[in-house]
């Protein structure tokens, strides 16, 4: 089934104008988002049609897109209204399964990450930028369609005898609902274990009575009612936002320009990253390079806008982190560098910080740094942070290097080279799970936490150390060699064993829906991923469409 | 490699007497558990050689046999040691890797899950027995053997400049440690996990110094005083346990006697338990019914000891899991019935919850029961309850039913079918996750869980419905043919996704250090466990003990 599919490196920025399946329009406090995917518009042309407004990778860049930019460009909006355009009675019938059938299994996993972490950046949205996302399903939801919903602060569905919300991934393509959908129907929508499984595996799903019924959506509307019940319905919502918002959250808004990438021959840079792979490492190493803002002092007052350092630093990272997963799969190593002028860094982050109180645009971006490192957090890919001589890890940057899996610092003579903690490092970008970084660094070891906070000013190579900051400083006679040996240790391991071991390793204590979702619901999606009951020649997710029936091994694992 | 290698049926029963690997011996409050692993042992023999105490599923269930007896049979211990008894400088080289890259996937899986419930009943046995686990490491600790001495509550190292404790199978094997490893350094030992990090890639560990120092063991002597360090501590530790027992925990205690199993031409029988296997439905349908004590009265002052109906029923219920577990892969789905007298069955029930508040041996009892009931919801096969007319879900028994996905239930026309509660459902057999299947059931409606719990006395078909308590109610009409259709499209669907499905909808809500285990931990090593770089004919765990190095495709999933 074309497992070995070489296919074409992914771009993941786009805009509003280039859209080729959504259509964003916004009315005040209500926006919508209209899906109507272009059958001939996927990813790999000629190699399958986007049918039913089915999506591949391509569609949900989009989305994610657009979902960013109503928090950035329309802080007007209280409620998006995500609804389908078709004419067909069906509002989305979930991931397109050729797409997925000659999808190579790295492929296959990264497409479900990225969906995933879209519909948390939808929840994100809900939770914290007063952007309430509501599901209208104007014909049936299946599979990723549905799940699709459940990341929706509301599910309302058509009540027209036809229209259903279903997840028939396990009885008809042998895999599992993995874009959160297993964890959310327990989880967020707390429906009862028995009747999730009746409906797991109930590939024509329920129609709105039953769906009601059972919680597994919040309203619905007879066709006559449809159009006029979900406005009014919409428009009640977002008074009600408005009434509750914690924050004065209105235009204009700021607009976010593409990011302006140039192609060298090791890598490629933007602005504010760099990023470097190592050809004597057989491009398995990569080094992704961060710099601090312009060192004149204009930081303190930064501007307010897309140009703004942090922002646009963090695009910068985001969208590299997207690139080297999905483009750079033999990338298994990433040394994080931090550079800059340190003063300048913390006076913008502590503007950013300070304007954060009572300024939506410098929240937004607090809170797109937290989706950020939360990026790295989940990046199938072991992190070292290099903190070395002339390194600037403070503040937000020190963050990036507690998400790191290791720390190397070196310890010069001097004491020059040091990392700074800010209140950027006591919870202001918390992980999946909810905790801050340290949190998570020393868990439930409130005095570890305590030494590190008490720390006035820099702290040296010798005390990180010491107080369990870094993994290990190295002097100068160590330094390079130690460095490069554990390099090469590292990616002659099995990337297998790594990915398991770092998904384990990176999410210590309390658990989350979202650490649920990318941390066991995902695992058991890439376990059936593998299985040849799903991609085998005759498995189900490989003969979906065709006429024969699939063919399973019955013995239970 | 030889994946399709059919190996002969499992049996879990054994005795101390027939130990060929372990050796008990109890002085005192202090029991000791020495490894000492027949090489020639296996349980498939002439195929593997278990050196360096390296241990095969043969040697799991005496280990298992004995931390069950121990808690029965020796109610004044306090304190178990374990340790080694090979003159090796080697306490135990963890799973053997010939047997591991020999055995069918579904063996390995199966075989990981049983040595992960031995731990976590030791760990068990030191919450709520009183018998503190001890891990007297007087020789290396690798892989599964140091994870063996992470589910202790204490871990000594010998100190002689040569023993370790290390977790090899990432750098050695490409899989992970996947016993409870890489979950129980971060969640129980709390350790920092750039440190797991480091330690869990660095093939021979960490010695004594750097094992103490970053907490990967709790003590550690020097080999002129290590046996009396030990054996002074062992004892030490012994007295501060009696003294903060909640129960008096004395002798006699209650000798175990082997289960009498008869193999019948569809399953086997045991006293009070049956297993049909459905030749109708290809084998992978199999009935278990657990059958209440005798109707004569006698139950409401049971005998206190191993006949007595409820130790022995669940005892059987126990290993009728295991062997179909392990003996039976093709059985994909397993239907629960329960017969008997409700009387006796919840006279005998209240008798035991009754004698657990000052009884050791009645609280072993619950104990062993919720262990049972926790191996169920492990399980990776589907349950049905069907509670059909003449059915004995009551209590203990109802727990049975709220353990499965489903429970179908008859609808007769005199309401004569009915369950009913008792406080056996309200959390004194709570689930891994800590919360009782009600709970679980309802999750965070407490409107939910009150409306059952106050209804009083018996809880028709009908109602059972309406209050959640049974996924569907079907009359006379539709009983045999809705329920035949249910269990042959449930054994139609595809083996890998069922099992995905219900791991992820049986653990909703909050995780422990089980539930991750079960959940996060074995769904990633089950992934590895399926991945060319580990068992590919060139894979590390294929090419262990072989001259040529694995080669691994490096791209990073």
């Amino acid at each position: 089934m074309g497992h070995d599919f070489a296919y074409p490196p992914v771009d993941f920025e786009t805009h509003p104008d280039r859209y080729k399946h959504w259509k964003l329009s916004v009315d005040g406090p209500v926006a919508t988002l209209v899906m109507a995917v272009a059958e001939d518009g996927g990813m790999w042309p000629g190699r399958y049609e986007l049918k039913l407004n089915s999506y591949d990778l391509g569609v949900d860049i989009e989305l994610a897109d657009a979902v960013q930019r109503l928090r950035f460009e329309h802080p007007e909006v209280r409620v998006v209204q995500i609804t389908g355009g078709l004419d067909a009675k069906i509002f989305c019938a979930g991931a397109n399964i050729r797409m997925l059938s000659m999808a190579p299994h790295a492929f296959k996993v990264n497409f479900c990450k990225f969906t995933n972490e879209t519909r948390t950046s939808i929840e994100d949205a809900t939770d914290h930028s007063g952007q309430h996302y509501v599901a209208a399903l104007n014909g049936t939801a299946s599979g990723g369609g549905y799940e699709l919903a459940l990341a929706c602060e509301k599910i309302w569905l058509i009540d027209d005898g036809n229209a259903a919300v279903s997840l028939p991934e396990v009885p008809l393509l042998g895999v599992l609902p993995g874009t959160g959908g297993l964890t959310r129907i327990t989880d967020k929508r707390r429906i009862r274990r028995d009747m999730a499984d009746v409906f797991c595996t109930k590939a024509e799903g329920f129609r709105a009575r039953d769906a009601l019924k059972h919680d597994f959506i919040d309203a619905a509307w007879p066709r006559s009612q449809w159009e006029e019940g979900t406005a009014r319905a919409a428009v009640d919502l977002a008074a009600e936002i408005t009434d509750t918002l914690p924050l004065k959250k209105d235009g204009p808004g700021v607009a976010l320009p593409a990011l302006e990438r140039d192609d060298t021959d090791d890598g490629w840079s933007y602005r504010f990253v760099d990023v470097v792979l190592d050809h004597d490492n057989g491009d398995r190493v990569a080094t992704v390079t961060i710099k601090g803002p312009p060192s004149d002092g204009a930081d303190a007052d930064p501007v307010r806008g897309a140009d703004t350092w942090c922002l646009r630093a963090f695009r910068e990272l985001d969208d590299a982190l997207l690139r080297l997963r999905v483009n750079h799969l033999g990338v298994g190593l990433i040394l994080l560098r931090a550079e800059g002028d340190r003063d300048a860094i913390l006076a913008h982050e502590a503007a950013m910080l300070r304007g954060a109180d009572d300024d939506w645009f410098w929240r937004e971006v607090q809170l797109f740094v937290a989706r950020t490192l939360r990026r790295v957090d989940n990046t199938s890919k072991t992190f070292f942070a290099i903190i070395d001589e002339g390194s600037a890890f403070v503040g937000t940057l020190l963050e990036l290097a507690l998400a790191a899996d290791r720390q190397y610092m070196f310890l010069d003579d001097d004491g020059e080279n040091s990392v700074l903690l800010s209140e950027a490092n006591e919870g202001v970008f918390p992980m999946a799970s909810g905790i801050s970084r340290l949190e998570a660094r020393f868990p439930g070891d409130r005095d570890a936490i305590e030494a590190v906070v008490e720390v006035e000013g820099e702290i040296d190579a010798e005390t990180c150390e010491e107080l369990g900051l870094v993994t290990l400083s190295l002097d100068d006679i160590d330094w390079e060699d130690e460095v490069r040996i554990a390099i090469e240790e590292r990616v002659s391991l099995s990337p297998d064993a790594l990915t398991g071991m770092e998904q384990n390793l990176r999410f210590g204590g309390g658990e989350t829906c979202e650490t649920k979702i990318y941390g066991r619901l995902s695992a058991w999606q890439n376990w059936i991923f593998q299985r040849p009951n799903a991609v085998g020649d005759r498995g189900a997710l490989s003969m979906f469409g065709h006429p024969e029936r699939p063919i399973f091994d019955f013995n239970r694992t």
